[in-house]
């Protein structure tokens, strides 16, 4: 498929909205080049974020990835997160009290921020009516961190004892861990659940909106800025690119992760999810 | 179920966002006593917008609507449709050439407003390439105004010559026309084009966020307001309180639509989307 | 993708199934060389039948269909349609009284063969309770024959009313028309129809495995027969070779219709679904 | 809801069809009274089988468990469970070759009557080319028995480094525990890998229709009997009552299990699927 230099591209937007993996990182580490790319946006002035459908971990923490790597230009508050999002929800919405969760002591980050307690569903004693009685609400916010053959189960049951809102905190089913290999991500086993128990989530992340949303809110504290002005850059027709499009953004799909060269074209014809343009890579080199 | 009137929670918010079949009005007119209700929200100073799934008309005949029964309160400014986020999309993605449609000529309105030109399915041959050629967009926009025979098989044909975006600017599978009886949407109608083809469209209409988000950028013009001083009113669970949760918003579930008295408790427990507040209905009594 | 010549395998069993549309003919008409294809297997003594997805028309009638085009061989006993079993569930459950149908007059043969009345859908009067009262059961049998816009909304608002067993006598959710284009088969309206009532459907065709049931017990009546004396040949991998490998037999993919050369190896590897055999098509050149 | 009295109605039937659970057993042990069920079938001479989806035991263990409880009727040839059905299939299609599993040892049985090697998924090493290379087909057999957090995502990889065919040993998607409580079945585990890998399973197991297959045939080798003379027994709209019905045998509900007697009725006009006869439970008291 033919591509276009991303940037001749770029150079045409004020804010650039990118996707974390496939397009920054991949398993062995950053994309080859993209420190080039942060040096370039910086000395045309252009303004950016990273959209990551990630509740692992806080936000502080992502960009201390980048960091590490040598990227300085990535601060914490270029990072949003559908955790955030998440985070957010809970603020608005619960207000005081436990929530329960699934994932890492690390995730759980975004329900303290949000000024509640935190109960992780290994120390959940369903037997115990007072540990059910103080649960708020359940988040699912990481696939690890628990034991899925004990816990899943609890969580089941749980809803079914008790009526309370569920929040899951990404969207995704599954992630990439190696050049071949995939893990579950915690959506998957959100949409499992939410299958047996018959009941409506509350989802957060990317290809909805509300993720974009909240990154021009944050775009629009910096500069004055349009919708037309912004490009969102992604590795996933199913989730950045149709999320952009629908939000009414420029589009471009990389071809350094979860889309590979030789099957573009078709998927872009499959699903007729159309990006306004192709790259390979957001290397500028 | 037990009730809390209207009138006393109404009064603790800043603005309020309806839906409008069951809430305002039904198969039979309006809802008793919502004239009152709007007397009440001007004498108290409370701002208020229609939110509605619909782009069979546009926001002047939708207003005119109400009008002609007597609520002179709610203006064409008021009312925010599905259609209206779907002519923002054409607008900001399209930008020229032709768009095909399913939909009565009224409905069209949407695309004209977005300056490009309409083509009803009906009108389409499939055989003179140009035709085709022409097509930019594809919109989904009332289930009136064609011959579902000919036009659906149509649409699909058209979608398997040309890689377009798909538009379906109301997301309801069905509606009430009468007390007993209900009607296929043209949401419905999408769903069965898309499972056909295979291709993934672009809706817009509650329970996405994207409608509360275009409501509370025009409330936000006639006052500063944050979202917990909105209060979202439905009658469905799966739509605006489920839509309006997931926004941050307080909502209240109306008993005077598609939720009946007798199933509210049972479905608000089945499905885990929970209200602020239940009232009978918007009625100041 | 390599393929197999369909020539020496077939003589390698007693009896073969074979899909119709893809397999035998196509929207020009029958496949090349499938005349020489039946003389070579009653040259051999292989029996077959015709497992067809079809409910618009008759046996009599499908058979008729070869015979005209010069297949003498396919006779109304070689054809079993998933019309059939949609036949023998009528006779077996509703007994008697009147079954309502989506449909052409022809397919009403499949009721009136259970010795029950028939009321096409646009006949019915829902306001007249007698009409409602009288109604046993409904099937979906053909997209044709019917006004979609008016018929289809009448079928949900009969199903609020009355609550009764449907029947799908065609799983598929479209069908080739042209080289080109394709329709929405009646299998597509009824998925419609489904997710807006939110009742169960019971339906009728392969994949499922009651039609290669049903075609067993009448290849056994011919001789004594195993499974694995048995070979499946169908051109769509969703339905003929999912359905034969879960009954046990021995599949063959043909490359003449639904499935694509260029596409067949791609497909196969995405969907897991494996045939024994690929051939070019059923032709013994 | 009004039920009439199992005793009555099963008399006019030469075999009946039992569910396991919820119909003769539940989480507290035998259903009161079904000893004396027994007496009066073996008493009248008809014929009974047990159709369970449950690949977790062999027949012989699964009718050892009415043993122990003092049902000594239940004997190994009246028991069929869908395992049994994914072992035929392993026979005739599989033939040689190394099968992996998701499941406890004992459920293996089913792999290793077919005659094949079995592979529990724990021991498999997808970096050893050979083990890959080896494994001809993957069965899910039972939720116990395997670490999910790791045996989950081994089987993704696994079916995304080679194309086999899959078996899903049971379509159960949960199974109740206690009185309150419920876990997640084998078969809600399959639905979600099937959702990441995107390949197409094969099922066995109610509501399909196979199940009653196999039980007609086993019961058509004692007597001579039609379809209406056997009645299916169960306690689940959605696998025995529909299947049943579909097959074309009378149905009864009963309200010992999954169905509670205050639901009953709404459920049946809910989901439009409509047993013959409901019982309280089968008890002949």
């Amino acid at each position: 498929m033919k591509t276009v230099e991303f940037k001749k591209i770029v150079k045409n937007y004020k804010t650039v909205f990118f996707d974390a993996f496939g397009v920054l990182k991949n398993h062995k580490g950053l994309i080859n080049g993209i420190d080039k790319t942060f040096e370039y946006l910086n000395e045309l002035g252009i303004d950016y974020y990273i959209l990551t459908n990630d509740a692992s971990r806080s936000p502080e923490e992502l960009a201390l990835g980048y960091h590490r790597k040598g990227i300085t230009s990535i601060t914490t508050e270029k990072v949003l997160s559908s955790g955030m999002l998440a985070m957010e929800y809970l603020k608005s919405k619960i207000k005081s009290g436990t929530v329960a969760y699934l994932g890492t002591e690390q995730s759980a980050h975004y329900i303290e921020t949000a000024g509640l307690q935190t109960m992780p569903i290994s120390t959940l004693n369903l037997d115990q009516q007072e540990h059910v009685d103080n649960i708020k609400c359940l988040v699912f916010l990481d696939d690890e961190g628990f034991d899925w053959n004990h816990d899943i189960n609890k969580v089941i049951n749980l809803l079914r004892r008790k009526n309370m809102s569920v929040v899951v905190a990404n969207t995704d089913i599954n992630y990439p861990v190696t050049r071949k290999d995939i893990a579950v991500a915690i959506g998957g086993i959100a949409d499992m659940v939410e299958d047996i128990v018959g009941k409506r989530f509350i989802r957060f992340g990317k290809p909805d909106v509300q993720m974009f949303m909240f990154a021009l809110e944050k775009a629009q504290k910096v500069q004055q800025i349009n919708r037309d002005e912004i490009l969102m850059v992604g590795d996933t027709l199913y989730t950045d690119i149709i999320g952009g499009n629908k939000f009414g953004l420029d589009t471009v799909l990389v071809l350094s992760g979860n889309t590979l060269p030789e099957n573009a074209k078709m998927k872009i014809r499959s699903t007729g999810i159309i990006p306004t343009y192709v790259c390979d890579s957001v290397a500028v080199g």
